[in-house]
């Protein structure tokens, strides 16, 4: 069930039986010379609505920007600041709070997500008993990153060795290859690929890595391997939302 | 042209024709009984996409969630606060400015984010001047709001007469009919809406308007009327963003 | 009644009869070679006045600075930020709120502010609201352009046609001569004046309207036109605010 | 010369000849049952237009809401917090700065800004700073608060004695019957009055001080003592604003 | 009792007996050729603990970093902006508010606090009662200069005369000279020392102040007058606190 | 070398030398029933003075308040909000960056603190090329948690096994006991734990976690375990710091 394709008619029946709900969040960033710019938010949008119709439950329009200010030295790239970035997740999960919602699932494509979303969350449960809303005492926020899921590590790991690498990674493109078959990029990728070294600011990281990967050869990815970790990503992930909702 | 299916090689290569690029900006809030939640979001990015096939424009993701706080008491409707929508389309732009662009065209589907987003768009001149961005002086952003094209309101009136109405609307819902076929809702709609209520805050807009709808009957849209809007808007929009993109 | 000449007491015994207070809202801003930087206040507080006296409301001191960042590459201007201009009214509000006021009726003499308002308006139901005031449900806001009352507008029209601009206008320096005719400017004013220009940033706007007006002929003004415009506005006004005052 | 009542062309003349600038700021606030909800703002207002004309200096707009955060138990009082406060102190700082001016004269009508001024001034010239304006290295903020000039001190120890208090104080209420004769208010006067409690919160601050004043009997004002202050201050004032000016 | 060395159970039994607790407070800043730049917050922690001993008080961890913007040009000088000091203060008194704690008193090292604290306060009061916290409308905040003592600044007077100045005092490093005796510094001192300039901003600071010195010497400190000054400020702040604590 | 007890002068010696940092960060929060409050900045503040001598490296003073919005609902604990903690990061490293300072080595002692930082990091980075600080693309900030180094993990391991839980844990609770041995503390602890609840808000966790442990037994703990886990921190770290500051 999509929220944006559902009434609210029809939000307040799904509440009558959850009080989950889930949302993607990926990130408007670079992924290479041939990754695509919302690699982040098609992997996040696609799992999440693969794990909606398996665990029936609602998915939220994508978040499809998000903390990336070390790749805005690549054109295309847009990214929120973290303080914006908790302010907006505050005010997505406060207007769901009062609603009825109390469990926020947030499936997540984007590592330089992961620390700003922790944040926000624990800004979030401190705001909402401030502000007195009946259930605030029931509210959890939990973070799903498809890519960590032990199922999806091990096939990459088995597929690519260590040219998975940690951005622009054939997982993430093969994902995407799967989701939009017709948007497969081909261009030239040196043999050589910068890695290891530690993210500091935008300049900095695109003078460590200058074409924008992180010692990944996203060459590698199929379509068919897309498959693979959409069907492993959405299995855990679904399996990881229901102890989620099952939690007191 | 896609940003999401781009690859940042792609966005260098469009910003040496053009420094244009256009934003859907939707809203995630009630449409009355049968308007699908996402309604303004849909309209926006169907309409942004048909605009930027039409005059070879980039397109950024669609900003799903606006400035809806007068619809919050209906389940289901996120809101960003004006102040925090105002920050976050800066942020965007600042980015994107510091690629090169430097139109920024936002194709609206919300009556409510018209304010927020103009207050929004002086605010972001200023700052980036502050942050003395080489090309700061040229930036320009500017409002194409689908629903006021003129060929898209004399549509409305000849098709719907005063049963448009003015927020879940028949007009916005044909135009969600029309992409999303599979999502057509039905549901009792009581003969008698309400309408002529000034908009003040959400507890008083549902008190006023208890089914959501504000004047209108929506169970006149049709998605072969959709598709009347969606040709009628991508072309006059595409008219006035060719315009802007001509201004000096 | 002004509140700047009030007393505590009599405050607290107008409010057992009426919980409606006007605000004056004007900008400090260039109005061309002969009209006065504080135009927009002068015309707002004059008329809010003049509203304050038929209506037998109280009149809250005039908000001065405003919204008119466009401006700022003039010398003389003086501009709050959109988001800290939000920020002031709903301070404003709130204060007045929590002592019983419900009804904010805002007399706005600068067509740059309205945007702003409006957004500081929603922002300050939600606001009110999570502070847990009593009477928040109740409160409304409204914005009441002198500028755009239909009487105005045909008065401007009749005396200068399309000589009556949008900034710097024939309408608003009478105004000012009516209220301060010993503040009444003499300077050489080209013939051709820029016109139809959008409005950006600070530094395309004082490029595109060199001398600061926008199509007017402000050298039409007399103090006698004055007159007529603030009658005009006051009765128009007058008339808004007391149906405002009557809605549920 | 009054900003408001001058053109942007006059304000770039005067900036040849001088780069300072006097805001008279007051508050919005309870002066207990005989005083003027505007005194602070009325007697700062008609000051500064004092100094400016002695000195030929240009006077901005009155900021009239300052901090009053702990009257506003009593309905009337409005009140920024400090750090909207803080903001509005700089933006307007800011822009007069990339006009051109340097030296920003705030003649203080209330007590309780003087914190929050100071503060402003602070963060003023480390932003400015930030925003690299050319001449912000000489940008100098003064406080000039009219009721702490030696001159009125003991005139009003003279005709007062301890009645003066520290609150609606007679030689405040004097100067506000000096420049509104026609709102001279009588009300019934508690012989007693509270006095010497420290200031906390609005809740505390009206249990401590029921109706207002602290330690005042502003009885004993007249228009002409008013007089009296009003010259001593302007006369302080203007000497004080002429040495600030020739700091370098 | 210091917070830092206690657990929660033992804060709990404190909270059944007292409600008030110390913050030292003070700043990284530079404090001349021969001053410690921890000056500040060593003077302001050792007389916390002084008074904290003497009382029965707790003393809460020291706030070394503060309001020292016009230091930023020497190195090694930390500072918060004041909006952001206020937020800190805020946050620290909201947290320790909830558990049961009303009086709050600040022990202060720093005249470049002041003004930020004291605004701090008020902001705290308005923010209290707005979140509802049940004990807010008690909650009182204090600051205590400990070098504004009279004890201590008559013992300044005869010990150094006018060789005091107002930074980097004999007095200031005379007490970090007792409490670190390790840690004397030596540098030739200028015997000509800056004097008499008003504060603005750091630049102009550095250039009217060179070494960091206000007509200063302290060169005339010693471990034993650091004693003293000791002895007389927790005295003196001593007796204040407990008064604090005793009123209603 | 400590900041505090060190001269401007002395700092800026050092900076010709090294443009390193050392910046220990605590938490002022519950540790259980026999944990200090202060734990987490006593083991950052020890350690991080161990690894500054061993390295030559300057030490900031420590920040003793974190991010433990989790544990404020037992007294005694002290929270910033995540978006205040990245304000206070920002300015900190701000004012140190513009003296010359360039590497950023935070030794933190507190797993909540973890995700804000790296969130501050981000944003710092991003604002210091906002400000045109001539050396901001070459300002790195490390984390270096003291509790995550491979040899600590390992001795807790030998030393307790899964008695070290994870929060007041054995290890901490030894370190604190060989810095501060007067503050031992003897309380009943039930050999009952709780353990593996996920951390949401602070009314959840002390529910789940009713005296503050989280699955540990620090009656285990001893100063003699404390001075091990000091020696194998500060070496770790000292390596640690020393690579960063190599790092080009």
């Amino acid at each position: 069930m999509l929220l944006h394709l559902s009434t609210w008619q029809e939000v307040e029946a799904y509440l009558q039986q959850s009080q989950g709900i889930i949302f993607p969040i990926g990130s408007t960033e670079q992924h290479g010379p041939t990754g695509l710019i919302g690699t982040d938010a098609i992997c996040a949008e696609s799992i999440a609505r693969g794990v909606g119709e398996a665990t029936q439950a609602i998915v939220a329009p994508t978040i499809n920007v998000g903390m990336a200010l070390h790749h805005t030295a690549f054109p295309g790239t847009i990214s929120l600041r973290p303080s914006t970035m908790i302010q907006v997740v505050k005010e997505y999960v406060t207007c769901l709070t009062k609603a009825g919602f109390t469990k926020f699932y947030f499936i997540n494509g984007h590592g330089g997500n992961m620390a700003t979303l922790k944040a926000a969350f624990s800004e979030t449960y401190a705001d909402l008993v401030d502000l007195q809303i009946p259930n605030a005492d029931k509210v959890k926020c939990k973070l799903g990153n498809w890519f960590m899921c032990s199922t999806v590590y091990n096939l990459a790991k088995e597929l690519y060795g260590n040219q998975e690498g940690s951005h622009a990674t054939p997982s993430e493109v093969a994902l995407t290859q799967y989701i939009y078959p017709e948007s497969i990029k081909q261009a030239e990728l040196s043999e050589e690929v910068a890695s290891g070294h530690k993210i500091y600011g935008a300049a900095d990281f695109r003078k460590q890595y200058p074409d924008g990967r992180m010692g990944s050869n996203p060459d590698l990815a199929t379509p068919e391997h897309g498959k693979q970790f959409y069907d492993a990503a959405v299995k855990e992930l679904s399996n990881d939302y229901l102890r989620f909702l099952s939690e007191e």
